[in-house]
């Protein structure tokens, strides 16, 4: 553990109140969200300025005292959590929230690393705009995070990851020294793009404090379909049907194994299929228009589901009638990690494939997963216009201890998943990162010359390795 | 000069035809196209598959031998012109020029980093579809140079730069080893964007061989506006009001100075004002639909167009009726640098700054060089929509001797216009990089996070200095 006169440095260069050292305040932030990951911080420093995370670090590279950067505190792999050993404090960028701009014209918003991602919804809402990235932590996920993870979602489709709505960055490197990035260039070919490589970087080689954000016109109508279809083969074929004749409004487009459906409609309450009849897989579909003009979005969707149908990629169809209808849509995609959860112990991932491959690996893996592991059954949903799926893998009917369960088959599931994964040319971590639950697979499966790149890159910008240890960057033992 | 021992292990490796020593034969490759810098090199290595680009950068590392990448040879910054003292080899990458696949239903085309830009066009139109990146040398320019510049050109603002538009790569890093990153994956959060940080990178880090590229619908119908607008502030209201009207149908917003088109006028044969009024700046603009719906794009063009006139925002304008017209149109703007040439001896900037900043930069820029520097004439044309604008510093009425007034006036105009540029938070290199020409500028002028930054990777990924020595990252004595 970090000892009193350490912590007391740190004090006299932030003041008391923007060091917390009280165990019960510290508690809820050295867990991750899920519980499965537990470190200790002897305290969380809380810097409210760039100027102040710049000190921190300086202050901590000066000591050789590791940070962890935080943001709301929702990584899905442990990617925000300390140590166990309580050997680093870790760094809350939460009191950095404010907005420091909101410039509609320019369809520009720059935010501190601690905004909410909810509020900067907000906020582009009351200017008539939307920042077009959502996900279930919304209401605690930070900007910061957010950059850091390279975060992505269900409006990826249309308007790309974090790192394609990033216009600038703002960051203190792990020397102290404050990368001024902020200025937002379309075209700027001043060397290796410093800007992409922090996006993603999950805090390992330096803290995001602020960014320049881009945002898109709000939407004036939309409209959401729900299709039943024969299978993920003919859903993409209805996704490039839509593309093609929807162009750039297919806002999004995620695909859905009929029996996690099955799992909704026992679990949550008050949901409906949208459709008559159960077919094998479901497709939802948004478009959105800036404008009302005619056609509206609900006319030009049902034509494009109209020559679907026609051509046999859909077997049936519903296009919302109302917002309250469309919102119902949403839900049962919205529910479906919630219904998993209901339903029983699983293994979930969070993987990607190149698209065109993705309806194959959907059907296959799954198949072969339920062969090599007797009992479990497997499917997947999510986002099949990204090439990213959430690929669940659930124990055998009956089992009630999941823990046990992980713990006999987590590991050989893993592998088996993964393996498959690497064997269609696609990335063990899609959205979620790395962080310490994927490290060691990571290191397991990439090949030489990017393990060799990223820790050549961490090494170069983190000597010392006091940025976010033992996050991303595979141990020499790990491959 | 490096020597016959040394040429002799390439040969041996790499085969007799693939190490072209002829001094008649590599005379073209040492030296810019625009005769501005001159390098030395013994042979130029030609390999004609990655294996071989892997083995021969292996080599290169073992015995300490600087290589510089080439495709092309059209940099605009000197970025491909071997050192003067012929202690490099060039490595050519001219005869991996094959497209591996080009899957229209997947919008991806794999490219080798040999293939000629307008051979990838052609490729793309024969399957429908575009490549949407173009530029004055896409006769010559190649896909691996064309990445390793991250280079622009006119259909940005829809589609991005090069940055935007590379899904997958396949490098050679510089210890010879390969980085295997050609799947198009739309989400990939396996730690740092090695992709991104090739991209852009000028050859320094390693040696693109292959990259998987998106393509896109084939345009099916066009129309080109030409604009007469008071000032450039009228011109990006103008591109606001398009891109509120018109949405992602616009392809292309170009701003030109009244000057800028008089030369054009004056100096290339069969050119005219598509306007009746002569206005102090004006504009170009097309929009593109991928179908044949009503309205078509020229409708629709005209509808804001009647809106920007009543708003006063535009003075006159003109619609293409037909696709001659539309060509003639944009001949105008593709004639301008060499109108400018025709006019006399100029110094020319590819900048960029924030858009909302763009119209007082344009003129205040060009204000303040005519005062600071007596006789000069400045102006600017480019992609607004972009902040990035090409900058031009012409020589006093009467200057016959273009080099002189370069050797006497260059540096201190050089550093007056980007200073100007870094005052408005913007980039000494929108599009053409940094090579030898602004190697020394970006010392000056960078902050010393980026600084420190640019050299942490270099060194990190090419620890020998072996990969396009001294090109982009500045020297220890140049800040």
């Amino acid at each position: 553990m970090i000892g009193q006169d350490i912590i007391a440095r740190f004090t006299a260069l932030l003041g008391e109140k923007r060091v917390m050292t009280d165990a019960d305040a510290i508690l809820p932030w050295v867990n991750d969200w899920r519980g499965r990951y537990h470190g200790a911080a002897a305290a969380i420093l809380q810097p409210d300025s760039t100027d102040q995370v710049a000190a921190a670090v300086g202050l901590a590279a000066e000591l050789g005292v590791p940070l962890v950067p935080q943001g709301g505190n929702t990584s899905m792999v442990g990617g925000a959590t300390p140590p166990t050993d309580g050997s680093a404090l870790i760094l809350s960028l939460r009191r950095m929230n404010r907005i420091r701009n909101l410039a509609a014209d320019d369809n520009l918003a720059v935010c501190e690393a601690g905004v909410i991602l909810s509020n900067l919804h907000d906020a582009a809402a009351a200017a008539d705009r939307r920042f077009p990235l959502s996900l279930g932590a919304k209401g605690s996920a930070t900007i910061g995070g957010l950059i850091s993870t390279n975060a992505g979602g269900t409006q990826v489709l249309r308007h790309g990851t974090m790192r394609a709505l990033v216009e600038g960055v703002e960051a203190v490197l792990p020397d102290g020294s404050i990368f001024h990035g902020l200025d937002a260039l379309k075209k700027d070919n001043r060397g290796y793009d410093i800007k992409q490589l922090l996006i993603g970087a999950e805090g390992t080689l330096g803290v995001i404090t602020a960014a320049s954000l881009r945002l898109v016109p709000a939407i004036a109508a939309r409209a959401v379909g729900w299709v039943g279809v024969p299978s993920p083969a003919d859903a993409l074929s209805l996704l490039r049907l839509c593309e093609e004749r929807l162009g750039d409004s297919v806002e999004g487009f995620e695909v859905i194994a009929d029996d996690g459906l099955g799992h909704v409609l026992s679990h949550i309450p008050d949901t409906r299929c949208p459709i008559a009849t159960r077919t094998p897989w479901h497709v939802l579909i948004e478009i959105d228009h800036g404008d009302l003009g005619e056609p509206g979005p609900g006319e030009r969707l049902e034509g494009a589901l109209a020559e679907a149908l026609e051509r046999g990629l859909a077997v049936d169809a519903a296009i919302s009638a109302n917002e309250a209808q469309a919102e119902a849509f949403w839900r049962i995609r919205e529910s479906l990690s919630e219904a998993e959860r209901a339903q029983g112990p699983a293994l979930q991932y969070d993987i990607s494939v190149p698209v065109a491959r993705m309806p194959a690996f959907m059907t296959d893996a799954a198949r072969q997963a339920e062969r090599r592991f007797p009992g479990t059954t497997a499917s997947s949903f999510g986002h099949l216009g990204d090439g990213n799926v959430h690929f669940h893998v659930r124990a055998p009917q009956g089992t009630t201890d999941g823990p046990s369960w992980i713990a006999a088959q987590g590991q050989g599931i893993n592998r088996f998943v993964h393996d498959a994964v690497v064997a269609a040319g696609g990335s063990i971590s899609a959205e979620h990162g790395i962080g310490q639950m994927k490290r060691a697979e990571l290191g397991r499966l990439a090949g030489p010359a990017r393990l060799h790149a990223l820790r050549a890159i961490k090494d170069a910008f983190d000597p010392q390795g006091i940025m976010n240890p033992d996050k991303l960057v595979p141990r020499p033992e790990e491959g």
